[in-house]
This record gives structure tokens, C-alpha cells and sequence, in this order.
């Protein structure tokens, strides 16, 4: 691959599908699964699982699996296969640990002493290398590095398996989430039903949508009797593709259960004393589709009102505030909407710009960026720009713009940074370098604005952030964020990676 | 494929390369003409080629041509296999006539008396029909219907190959634009050169870079030293992903010789006494990319001025200004800037939408183009939007994005159009649907707002349209326009799809 | 596929090799693995997988799967990724139980508390479910239904883990022994050794062979310092391909260590008193390749004492004796040796028809097996024929072949089958069709001859089979079996499928 | 590809049907056109194509091509795309001249003035430079180096398309004839009618087959009105497969077309005065399948003659005879019936040893031709072979066997080879290594026992040969032969690879 990118990556997307009333019904539930991960693709681009499940005793698993895009890995073939799921799961993945090959691929199934059972999961355990051992102590030979796989293995293995006559996966879930903090949103299937679950921390998202008819999608008259089917997603930007409403948030701890009967909440583990809750603030900043809802607010908004925060903390002297597209456009017109600046367009991004064959060592290396975008000339020449950027990683990215944009007749270029400088490692599901690769913490960040070729750069303080994303929050009715059962009302956000300060502690 | 694109297609891109200086050059002639091809591969995604040569006396030629995008197309082998090329040209094609089979794929090579020739093209020839026919008659099998393989034939063919001691390549093509007035770019390769050739209307664009050293690429010293090689593209765009330095356009009717020698006109072919030129003004309103330069100014800067003109022909009293992502947003920008409404974005796209192997008849059918967007409430919410569009052509993609903001809480949608409306069919190069399902030729027209559901509709005018391209073309001095040769001076484009007066007589 | 084989198919096919020496050395091992599964296709053609391991602490374990035939599941890349391995086990596999899905493809690596191990088995498990609950209850979730990764998880689980300072394989091996009687040859791979173990009943085939220069190859004085490898194959005849002498066969119940070092008896786990070995007798009959060595004899010849043992039990009064080819030849020139009959060619094979994508319901149809034979006329027209078959299953192939003797010009065609007729399923490794199908239990098989349209029809009795088969073991001198460890001297094969006397008792 | 093989190679086959009667028919012309090409899949494995014609006016054609083996270039899909042909050629090819790619693939198809034709072709034609360069000063570029083309193109050329108000392409077909005298057999559809065409000289193969019911298919009784299509084929092995009964060969120089009406001779080209017919005498030796019936006699019957003269010009004082599978096997049972010597089989093939992407350099590579064969020792321990082959090309498969039989016991191994020494190119249609590399005509040819390590190398002699070859034929009754017409009653085969007396002058 030619590009190396400067980010940070998502690990990946989660999303299950159950038809309501009685089965087989009209809703093509491998359809809607297999939308639903083309519209969290943004999570994961490297391969893509779907389970379903025929929901009979014993049940029918029909899986695909496959490498790459959604599109190219779900063939016409594939969705004859699993047509005859009136549930399922499924799954997106963005490598970080564990080697890109078909068998690490979610979600995993096993089959257990009460039959077979599909996990999904999103994040990343903080003491599974722990867990790996007191599996593996037990005699379980684990074939994958798969924190999915481990999870899987933990469910059937704890409580012992002969001590029950009918299984109670609830109780092995809530096991399982005794054993291991966060993070992790879960989607486990068991013939008829999935159980969506989410750490105690929150620190990965999860939803929940209603599968109406089309003609009532957005009408306020779709009633109980209109459903048709029940979603689960790590993003409700996938309910709008699918035609489903977006129903409510599962709660940081909670154990929601979804059948053809219904949503019903089984349980909500308790953080202990004293913790916030901690959904990842990155979302808000940079992973998430931005007609995304979280906590009640589109992620759109939120990164506007960073936009509009970052004019307040740091304005400039300049003539049009411009935007790195397609991310940080949000926050550019958030920024021109409170400093006054026009906002303009100066760059354009080549969408097939990808992966391609060439050889390193060339000229053509040295364009480096610049392959990917096209100069507006006419918009900023002999005018002093502010550029917003989302993020600064590795600051291998945004230099060659700004060079860029000076070589095309800007007088000034001055980067502003819509969050803060990042830090330190995630270990909680995202794909952060090094903390040496971090530009942030290189000698040369004294002179930031130096190194990477700009007239001045500044960052949006952590408390600009925090405050930006909360305060859509604290807007929001209680009555709106679901039933209230007792661990909502505080409010926090993990900002480990700004702040090094980790929701749990890390036992590594 | 599940989404039928309600939109006009672009048949093809060309683009070429030839080393300067003493061959081998540093210049990796394969890479140039592949990132040359991405950089053009919004004008045709069905297949690729390219072609090289040695150059030597006989040159050997190399080829590769590959369905789909260039980046599945060119495996790392390809480029490997090519990349003893000191010249080449290369080609992407949108499949209008013909079917999509690798062989209808150009650049098209064939052996004559004199050695191979290779020629890609970007148009359509108008009297092609009747050209098939002369040259089957001189007992020609024609083993394709691409126009490539038929210009080629016609090269070979007249005046009688056996007549000429040495190939004369530049008689052939003059015989050639004596035979056919339009329309086409060509590229002819033979042995060590490229012939470039526009058409004596200009109907489809082709302009000529430089390619310098990377560090070189933005300073006014580059001078003729330092020279590394030429490109010849259908858009300048593909100019910056190369590191190549705009030179100049190829005039209508010109034939250019270009060697490693460096660039050298020809010829110019006259247009018939008080013909105007004809550029095709649909690349201005939609197929360019937004940074190529046609005529000496930025696409960009065109729909920009497209935009405000339509604000100033038809204003509307409403809250907010936005676009149908992501052509219409200079356009929109423009009718903000100019109408003082603010500027919002109301839906985001999901770029992973794409070919997916849905069946249709299903629910999800219904929910049409609503897939491919998200909805940005926040943004639009109980106000009026003024939403702005690049084009209308069948009308089935806008009317469920005016229900999509109607349902998400818009109080009025009104559609205004930056271009007016398309009522007659292209035979020159641009795949328009039949007259029949144009939404401008149905008696729905009459209604068009009731029809797709809007409050109002408008479009720009064709006077509105012309004056907003060729304001920026009289502003232009001679000198950038390269050599002057007396072609230039008036100022024309072809806007046959929009009033029916073709440029030059149909002779079907 | 459009032909049904009227035949019995063969689980899979096990090799493995060692790198004799100071690692690493020129022995290619990935080469010679790849190759010696090349010469194992013939049991197993569904997929195949190698994995190998540098022998390093800890060591590194590379693996590559892949469907199909070896020659399209294994690309050079494929190679190149396991050029680091000093040693490697492989596998080819016909599915019989399972899904054909890559991950039911071996080699089956686990982690486990002491590292990773990799295992391939060929056989299958006799109390496979009583197993599978076993591992289970014990709470270790099953990802496939491959026998190998259920005896992957025995191994890693009995003894518990924890109990161990250093893993003793040799311990969990005798474990695992202890709880399945029947039928495997397994190759365990740890870190730098194979261990290669046998059944007690020696129901599956297992040898080694010794690698020497090529030179050396066929020269007695090839000493112990000429060794530059070990390998491990289900059958000698892949010894040739890769250039290793025959070495000695596994004992039933033996468990061999092979390592750099060379080959070390550990244990032979005895059968129960009284029972006998129990090799499978249609290894000879029709899985093996004729150029095979098992017991000391060489297939070809024991196939062709079959044939003449079915001349003097069922003699013929005719003119020519042929076969069906290619595997029944043996015996045909057997037959006709003792016969004193002529042998002729009545058929030709081609060797391309094969998978064929021809939809069914068609006049083609009916062809049947006249597409996969020519006919030689001329040899047998107006004559008397003897034809040899190796074994009837279905009867479904042999029908459409004698009609089509017939109507070429036989006057007669006699079929006698080289092998009892086959009554009974197998549950040890082979994949026979069900009681039901087979022709020997249906109603039409008391007039054979006039079902499938024969002037008559004959078999082998089982008495006459096996000792065609044993008459060359009782002649084998002791010295030559390997070092003589208690469990020889004793003669038994496994009849089950044409007795229903079975080795072991069949806990299902 | 790992192994050279030491052998020529065919060019092409070719086959046609077309389905008798008022179409649609039941007769599904794809499925027989792809049986066919698998039946002539040994004369190429390179490429197949397929072009059919639903036969209407005008026709509309269908092709499908692919790389490779029929059963891997013809998926579902294709025979799905074609399943609408009433006719249809189709071919396979063995590259010779020409560049491995798809676009060189046969049938060619180009349009005319008249319509398309298509064609396909077996052969080289001996004066295609100088055909090349007539079509070319024509005007006329070419775009493969494929005789086809050049055959299509002189089709179309001459006489001039114009002059003739219908076109008389058996006129055309007759000059084109008359501007080549060998080597081609040729399909030429057109519409709704195929013209097979066979050179004056006879040079390559071409026969018709009568497509019959299943049931009648080896019936006397099928009369005309059973007719369901009639084939046209490079070999009469195709019509077994395909359920067709053989009918007759095309005559040296006649043009026979063939359309749902039947077969009907139109014309025979004469040779010049004296020559005689020129059929490859190594379609015989090497290339036919042995149920092939040429000129009257089965292939496998001339080879067991071929045999049988060798052990009355080079009988052997040894112990068993043998074959080099499995070509050989035919001469080598003939030889042994003629010496009274006992045949046995003494190697065996592994069917599965092909392209494998082993890296030469290695000690695998020294095995050679080892590799592909197993040994059956026990069956020459001891033992003075006569080794049979088909014919020695290079020397370099032979000698390796040879080695492999001695090291494994055999006391003497003496070759006989059943064609005499090649010592000449082929320049109509073979593809035979360079005079240089022959080892007929390299100086250890003197002592080529021990150059190739054989006790005794003994060739059969041109005159033994032909003899083999015509002694079937003169002992033909002319009316089975097909409408006497003249050019028969003359036998003649083309020996020029072995005493360099080439039938035609070659104008090179």
C-alpha cells in the first residue's frame, strides 16, 4: 500500500438484526445485516463476518465471512446462503492486533454442550492477556488471537459447562463481565435471541433501532404494532440506511435482550464506586459517521461546537477558514460561523485515490499527500488561510498540505487543531501509534508550527472539549435516553489518550 | 448493481507521458501513466489501459488493459510488465456503445505496413456510422464497435498505405479530421511520439503538462532544463497526483507532436468559415473535476459563479443554503455568498455505497437513494432550506431527498438548479438517457415541484449558464493561452443537450 | 459438478519433514512439503494446508490453507511465506464430515499454556461425539466439526495444564490414546519436532522415509551422515517425488519422535488382548497409489494377485480380458496372466473431463460416463470381454460402460470385480455411501448381472482378497518391518465394510 | 511452470455444430460446443473460445473466451450467456506464434459490409508474412499476430467488399485458398450456416459428426429424419462425448457447409497436378487421441502397427516389455504381442504433478522428471526391460527414466522408440523445438544409448512407419470414405519433420 495513513483507526463495528412476530416474515434479515455493515464501514474496512441463525431448536447457523470491503466480500452468492436467518449478527473489523487472515475474522462461533453461540465484539479487553492465560490454564487451546474468540471461550467455560441443565447465558455473561472491566460492546447470538452488551464504562457505543415499514419511517404514528424487526448497531447512522428508527442507547453495564418479542433489559452491572462513566471521547472527535447519535446528540453538532470553541480559544488574523475534507468540515464551519471568517473550499480529495501497486523509492513518493488532493487555487491565492484539521497524529499528513497551499499562493497558512494534542496509547480499542511516533510527544512539538511549515498552530484545550461534547448532554431530557435505571445522571468521558488518565486500571 | 445512478455519464479520459531527454530516464514512465489514470477515473470506472513503448526502431510495445478501476485493473505485475516504457498513453472508459468486454478496452493497437500505432480517444464521432461503412467497404473487418478501433483503421487506411515510402502520420491524421469533424481527443502513439489532437470544435478537453522535479514543481524557476518528461490529459487535474506543471491547452483542431524532444504544434485543422468553437459546457456544470483548468480558469471557480448567478435569477425567501453532496457544493457556496443566507450542510454520504448484490423487490428497495445519505437534522430542523443541485436529469434521485428533509423536519424545500434543464440527446461523447426519460420532456414538467415534492423548483438559464463560463474566459490574456495560431479569439461552447442547436450537421 | 463418482472417497492424506542438522539447512522444506502433498492428492482433494515452524524457542509457526487442488491452493507467495521452516506437517483433505469451508481445514493450530502446537490427522474418530462432549462439558468451545481440532483441544485439555512444569506431549498423547481406540495417524508438531503416532490398530497408514542427496538416492551406500531430512508420509509413494529413501512404517500404536536429530521410538500403546491389527484392506484394494509400500509389499503387486486370484475363482470363457482405467489394470493383468487370456484396451480415459459447469436435464445428461471414455473399437469388436473392475459401489459407472461395449461391438462383456462386494458403512475414515445406497444391499443385486446389463458378473470372495493380500506379508522377513517391538508377528486388516465386523466396538 | 516438457506441441482444435431442424431446438448448442473443446482439450490447454449465433438476419453473435482449461474458462455463467446459439464454433489453442493473451484467443469475429463472421482455424499458414504484409498495404492494421485475424481479414478484403450486392463468401473462402496453400482446416460462420474448409493437402484433421438421440446413438436404425444437429470437429473422439455418430471426413480441399438443412459439399480445390495429399503423419504418432478415427482407421490400432513393425525392425533379447505412460502404451502392447515378450507396467504416473510454483536452483529440481512417476519395482527387479516410447524429442525426459529404472533393479533397460528420429521444423502447425535443439541433429545422436544412458536405443524407419500408417488405409473401402470426388484414390502423408521433404514450397 502507497499511502501511509496519518490516523488513528477504529477498530470495529458491530451490528445484529432479529424480524419481528412470526418467522419467516417479510424482512430479509441478511439484507438488512449486510446494509447495516455497509453502513459502518467507516469502523472496519478490513473483513467482514455475518452469522444468522434460523432461530429453530436446534437452530441453523449459516455464516460468510470474507476479506475486505463489504462489497467485494458479500457476493450475490453469499446472501442466497443466509436468506433463510430470521436473526443474526455481524461484524466489521479494522486490524490491530492479530494478523489479517479469514480466521480471525467475527464474529466467532463455537459450539458448546447447550449448543452453538455467535459473539460480536467492538473494543478491546484490558487484561485479556491475563484472561488468555487462565483459559488456556484450563486446557483450552485458543486458535486465534482473537479477543472475540476469548470471550467466546470464557462464556463456555465459566461456570463449568455440567453444572447446569439449561444453560444461562445471562449468568455467563455477567461472568464474563466480572472477569474483564471494558471495553467492550457485545453482541451474543443463541438460537432465538441476541444479547446486546455494553461495559460498564460505556466505553464503546451501541443502539438500538426499530425496523418500521418505509412508509411510516418517519412518521411519529409507527406504533408497536408497526415493527417489523429489531437492530443493534455500534452507530445509528446504519438505522437510516436500513429503515429503522433509532430507539434508545444501551446503557453503560446494560444486558439487553433481543428477541422477536421484543427489547427487554436483563441487568445493569454496576462501575464501581465512584467511576464515571467513560465512552470514548474520539468518537465525538473523529471516528464516528457524523449523522451519528450519541447521548442524545449528533456527532455533527458536537464537532461544530468544537469548531465554534476553538475560534473562542484561539482565533486568528485571517482571511477564509477552510477545512482538510471531508472530516473536519463540521468544525471549519463551526469555526467560520463564531470567528465571522468566510468559509471556503481549498482543497478537493481524489476518491480513487487508494491503494495502488507503485513501488517506493520514486519521485512519485515524494508527492506523498498531494496525490490526494486537488488545489482550489482561485479560492485562497494571495489570501491567509486557517485550516481546521480534526486530529494531528503523526503530523506526516498535514505538512505536505500546507506546503501545498503556500506553493499555490496562500500568504499565511495557520492550522488550527479541533482537539487536543494526543498523547499517550489506547488500550481500549483503538489503533494509536507509539507514543515515540506521536508528534505530540517529540522533541520537535516545541515548535509545531515550525516543523510542519505553518505560520501558527493551536489545539483545542482538553476542557474546550470536554465542555463541547457535555453540553449537549446535560440538554437532554432524561425520559429521552431510555428507561432510567439508576447508573445514568453523571457524566465522563474517556480521555486517556489526551490526559493518560485511564478509566480502569491497566493490568498489563 | 443496485443503485441506478440518475446521471449523465462521461465516456472516457485519456492521457499519455513521454520521457525527456536520453532514454532511460529517471521518470518511471508506467507509474506517470497510472496515478495519470487515477487522477481521471471519475471520467469512465469500467475498464483501464495503457500502452508503452521503447521508443527504439522497431519499438517494442507493451500493454495492459483490465476491467474496473484502475486500482483492481493494475495489479503490482502490470507495472512490472510495463515498466521498460520511455512514452506511453493510456485510457479509462465509461461504456456507452459497445459492451463491457476487455476487448472493446482501450488504447487500441494495430500493426500496419509502417509498424504498430496505439490510439486512445475520448468522443464520439458523429458520422461514425457512416465511417464503419466506408471502411468496411474497402474490406475491413472491424472486429470491435469502439470508435478507437475505427479511427485506428482509418489511419491505416487512406490514403493506401503502400503509396507512401515512410509513414506520414500527421497527411494520415489531417485525412483523418477531414473524414470526421467531431468530436475527439486523440492520442496517437507511434515509435517515440504522441500525436495529440483535439477536434477543429474543441468538443472535449486536452491539455498538455510538464512534468519538473518534485522540488521544483511549485517555483517559477523551473525553466526548460529541468524538464523531465510530458503529459498530455483530458484534465488538468491529473497534473498535481504526477507532480507536472500545467502548460498548455491543445487548441481545437491542433495536432501536436510530442517527443522527448519536448512539444511541438504541428497543424491547426480549421473549423468551417463562421463556425464558433464548441467545448462540451457540461464539463464545466458537472463531469470535470473541480481543480482542472479549461480555458484558463478553474472549473471550481465556475460552478461558483454558476451558483451565484442562479441567486441572482432566482432567489428564494428561506433559512438555509445547502447542497446535494458533493458536486453541488460550489455551486451552493456560491448562492450563499451570494443571497447572504447562511451555508449548512443538511446530509452526508456514505461513500461505501456502492455496488452491493442486493435483489431487489425488497423493503429496502423502497428506501431508494436514502441508503447513500444521512441526514444532518440538527442542521434543518424546523427551517426552510434552499437546496442546490448540480443538474437534474431523470429526477428520481432528488425527490427522495426531499422527502428524507421533509420527514426529518425541513418546513420547505426548495430545489434550485445551477444549470438548466436537459431536453436533448448527446451524440458527441456524453452518455445522456433518451429524450423519452428526460424529466424535462415529460408532461410531469409542467409540475415539476409537485412533482418531486418540493415548495419550488428552478433552474439556471442557458443565457445565465453561458455567461457565467465565458465571463471567465474574456478576462483571459491571449499569452496564457499558449501560442497563438488564429483559431482563438472567439468564444464558444456546444450546449446541444440544453437548446438542440448542435454544433455540427448529425449525419445518422 | 456434473459427475457423480460412483465411488468411495478417502479422508485425507498427513506428511510432514524435519531438516536434518544444524538449522537452518539447504533442505527446503516448504518445497518438500508442498511436493510430498502433491504426491498424497490422490486422498484428498478438497483443500490443503501446510504449516511449518523455524524449531526456534518460541517458536515461530507459519501457516497457509487453501481449497482445491494443491497446484491452485498453494501460489508461489504461498512458498515464499513458508520459506522459514525448518520443519512442517501438511495436509490434504477429502471432506466427509464438516462443511467445506476453509476453516475446517488442517493443519489445526492452538495455543496453549506451553505454546502452540499444529496437528493433522488422518482417520476418523470412532466415539468423535461421546468426545466432543466430553471437551464440552469441560467448558472449551468447538469452532469446527474437524476430529482435528477436537483431538487438539484432548491434548490441551487432559491432563490439566496447570498441573505440568514443562509439557510432556508424549504423556497427553498416550492420554489421548487412552480415550479413542481407533482410527488415526496423526502428526503432532511442537516447536521442533513431530511426533508421528499410529492407532493401535493400525487402521490408517503411516512410514517414514529419510531424505539423502539425489545423488545418493537409489545407492545402498547412503550411511546416517547422508541424511539431510525425515519425513513423515501416509504413503511411500510421495517418498520418490521428493527424493527420500523408504525408511520404515509406524508401528500400530507406535509413537515416533522425529526431530533434527533423527527418528526415536518413545512408546507402542498395546491393543487389547486378542485383538489383532485391523489395517484398512481397501487401502490395497483402491485408495493407495499402486507404487505404495505398506506391510512390505508394494500395492501394484498385491492388486495383481488379486486379479489372478479372481482368474482362479472365477474364470471366464472369452477372448480378450480388460479393464476399467485406470486403477483396476493391476488386476486386469493379473486376471489375464493367470487367465492366459489377451489383455487389450478396450477404453480410453480423458483426463479433462472433470468439473464441467453443464446444467443437468439434458440429452447430455444421459451420456453419462460415455463422456469420461473413449472407445477402442477395433481391439474388442465381434469379441468375447472380460472386463476388470477394482470394486462396484452404486453400480451406477459400470452400467453405462458395458452398454457402451455392446453397442461398439462386444459380444459378450463379463465384469469380475477384484474386490468382495461391499455391505456395510464405514466409520473409521472412509467415506463409503449409505447401507441403502450400496448395490450389494439391494434387492436387484440377486441379478446383478442383468441389473447392470453384464453377461455375467463375479467377485473376489473376502477368503481370496485377504490372502491376496496377507500371502505377501507372511513372506516378509521380520528385519525389514523396523525394530521388532512385540506388537508384529500378529496379521489382521480391517474387513468391516464387506464383513460388518468392525475392530473396535462403535460407541455411537 | 516447474517441468520443460520434452515434447511438440499441437496447435489447435477446432469444433462446430450446428442444431438441425426448425430452431430453437431441443439441442443446447453451447453445452455441446463445450463438450466438444473438452474432448479436444489434448490439441491446447492454453485459451478456449466460443462463439455462437441464434442464426437470425441479422444474427446476433455471442462469444465467450478465457485463459486456460475449458473447465476453468467456461463457468455456469458463460454457458448461461450462450445458451440462445442455434450454431456455433469454438476452439482451443496451443500458443505457437503469438503472445499469451487473451485477445490472441480464437474464434475471431469481425464485421463486414455483410454482417459478422466468425472464425476459427487449425493450422499455419506457410506464407503468412508475406500474407501479413499484402493485407497491411491494403490498409488494413492488425491487431493480433493470430493467423485468424489474417485469415478473417483476407475473408473481407478480396475481392473488394463492394462489388458484390450479396456476399458469395464461398467465392471469397475459394480465394482465399488460392492465396494459401497449407496448412488450415477452418470454420467460417456465417449467419445461419458454417463452412468447413480443409487445405488441398489435407495437412490437419477435420470430420463431421450426425448428432443423434441418445437412445439410437450406436443404432443402425437412426435414420435421417433422427438427425438432431450435426457436428464438425478436428477430431471424431469429440462426438462420443457429445452423443454424436460419426459421419465423414472433410476431403483435402473441399468446402463443405453445414446448416440446420445439413451437410452439403460445395467444391474441392485441387492441388497441383502430382502432389499428393499431405496429412501430418504425427497427428498418428504423437498428437490424436487413440480413439480417434482418421481416414478411415482408428489412431490406437495404427499405434499397436507402429508397434508391432518396430519388433520385427528392432526385436530385443530382454525379459518384459513396457511404455513410458501413457502415450506409448498402444505401440508398446503391439510390440509385445508382435515379440511374444511379456508387457508389464513398470512406472506410474502422478496425474496430479503439473504447474506447480516450485523455485528451480534447488535440490528438488535435479529429480526432474522423477517427480511425475512412480516405480513399480517389483514388476523388473532383475530384469531386462524394453522401454517403448512414442517418439524422442530432446532426450531430456528419457534419460532420467532410465536412471530411475536402473537404480531401481532393472538389469538392462533398451529403448524403442515407434517414429523414426525428428530432425526437421514444422512450419504447419506444430510447434517443434529448433532444428538445433533435436537431439537427432546434435553430434551425441551417434552414440545416443549412451548419451541417454540406454543399454540399446533402436528408432522405427520412415518407410516401417508409413507402411504402419497406410496399410490400414489401402485396405478401405472407398464408399466409407464419404462422396468420392475425385481427389482421393491417392494416399499421401506429410513426413517433413523427418526427412525434411515439405509438401509445399515455404515461402519464407
Amino acid at each position: 500500500m502507497e499511502f501511509e495513513e496519518d490516523g488513528i483507526g477504529e477498530e470495529c463495528g458491530v451490528f445484529g438484526c432479529v424480524a419481528a412476530g412470526e418467522w419467516p416474515t417479510q424482512l430479509e434479515v441478511a439484507q438488512v445485516l449486510t446494509l447495516g455493515l455497509v453502513a459502518l464501514q467507516h469502523r472496519g474496512q478490513e473483513s467482514a463476518g455475518v452469522v444468522t441463525s434460523n432461530g429453530a431448536s436446534p437452530p441453523t447457523y449459516t455464516s460468510h465471512k470474507g476479506m475486505g470491503l463489504v462489497s467485494s466480500a458479500f457476493p450475490a452468492e453469499a446472501l442466497l446462503k443466509l436468506r433463510y436467518g430470521n436473526l443474526g449478527i455481524c461484524h466489521t473489523r479494522y486490524s490491530t492486533t492479530g494478523i489479517s487472515e479469514l480466521q480471525n475474522c467475527q464474529p466467532f462461533v463455537v459450539d458448546t454442550l447447550h449448543g452453538k453461540i455467535a459473539v460480536a465484539h467492538n473494543g478491546e479487553l484490558v487484561n485479556a492477556r491475563a484472561l488468555r492465560k487462565k483459559v488456556m490454564r484450563h486446557g483450552v487451546g485458543l486458535s486465534t488471537c482473537s479477543d472475540s474468540e476469548l470471550i467466546t471461550q470464557l462464556l463456555a467455560l465459566t461456570p463449568p459447562m455440567e453444572e447446569l441443565d439449561t444453560p444461562d447465558w445471562v449468568a455467563r455473561i455477567k461472568n464474563l463481565m466480572s472477569e474483564t472491566p471494558s471495553s467492550y460492546s457485545l453482541l451474543v447470538m443463541y438460537k432465538d435471541v441476541i444479547y446486546a452488551v455494553r461495559d460498564p464504562y460505556g466505553n464503546r457505543p451501541l443502539c438500538i433501532g426499530r425496523v418500521v415499514p418505509i412508509s411510516k419511517l418517519h412518521s411519529a404514528a409507527a406504533g408497536e404494532e408497526d415493527t417489523e424487526g429489531w437492530v443493534v448497531s455500534s452507530e445509528s447512522c446504519s438505522f437510516q440506511s436500513i429503515g429503522a428508527k433509532y430507539y434508545r442507547e444501551v446503557l453503560p453495564g446494560e444486558i439487553v435482550q433481543i428477541s422477536r418479542h421484543g427489547v427487554k433489559s436483563l441487568s445493569v452491572v454496576r462501575r464501581p464506586e465512584g467511576d464515571l462513566p467513560a465512552f470514548c471521547i474520539f468518537e465525538y472527535v473523529y471516528f464516528a459517521r457524523p449523522d451519528s447519535i450519541f447521548e442524545g446528540q449528533m456527532v455533527y453538532t458536537v464537532r461544530q461546537r468544537c469548531g465554534r470553541q476553538l475560534a473562542i480559544e484561539a482565533p486568528t488574523d485571517a482571511d477564509v477558514v477552510s477545512t482538510v475534507p471531508e472530516s473536519a468540515t463540521p468544525a471549519a464551519l463551526g469555526y467560520a460561523q463564531q470567528s465571522g471568517l468566510p468559509y471556503m473550499e481549498v482543497l478537493c480529495k481524489n476518491r480513487y485515490v487508494g491503494r495502488t501497486f507503485i513501488q517506493p523509492n520514486t519521485r512519485l513518493r515524494q508527492l506523498g499527500v498531494a496525490k490526494k488532493f486537488g488545489v482550489l487555487t482561485d479560492n485562497f491565492a494571495g489570501k491567509r488561510v486557517v485550516l481546521i484539521d480534526d486530529s494531528i497524529v503523526r503530523g506526516n499528513t498535514i505538512s505536505p498540505i500546507i506546503k501545498l497551499l503556500r506553493e499555490a499562493g496562500a500568504t499565511e497558512v495557520h492550522i488550527r487543531v479541533a482537539s487536543p494534542p494526543i498523547k499517550f496509547p489506547c488500550y481500549m480499542g483503538i489503533n494509536i501509534p507509539t507514543k515515540e511516533e506521536l508528534i505530540a510527544n517529540k522533541p520537535e512539538f516545541k515548535d509545531i508550527a515550525g516543523y510542519i511549515g505553518a505560520d501558527s498552530v493551536e489545539y483545542l484545550t482538553v476542557e474546550g472539549l470536554v465542555s463541547a461534547v457535555q453540553e449537549g448532554i446535560t440538554s437532554l431530557k432524561e425520559d429521552e435516553m431510555g428507561s432510567s435505571n439508576g447508573c445514568r445522571g453523571k457524566v465522563g468521558h474517556c480521555t486517556a489518550c489526551l490526559t493518560g488518565k485511564y478509566p480502569v486500571e491497566l493490568e498489563w
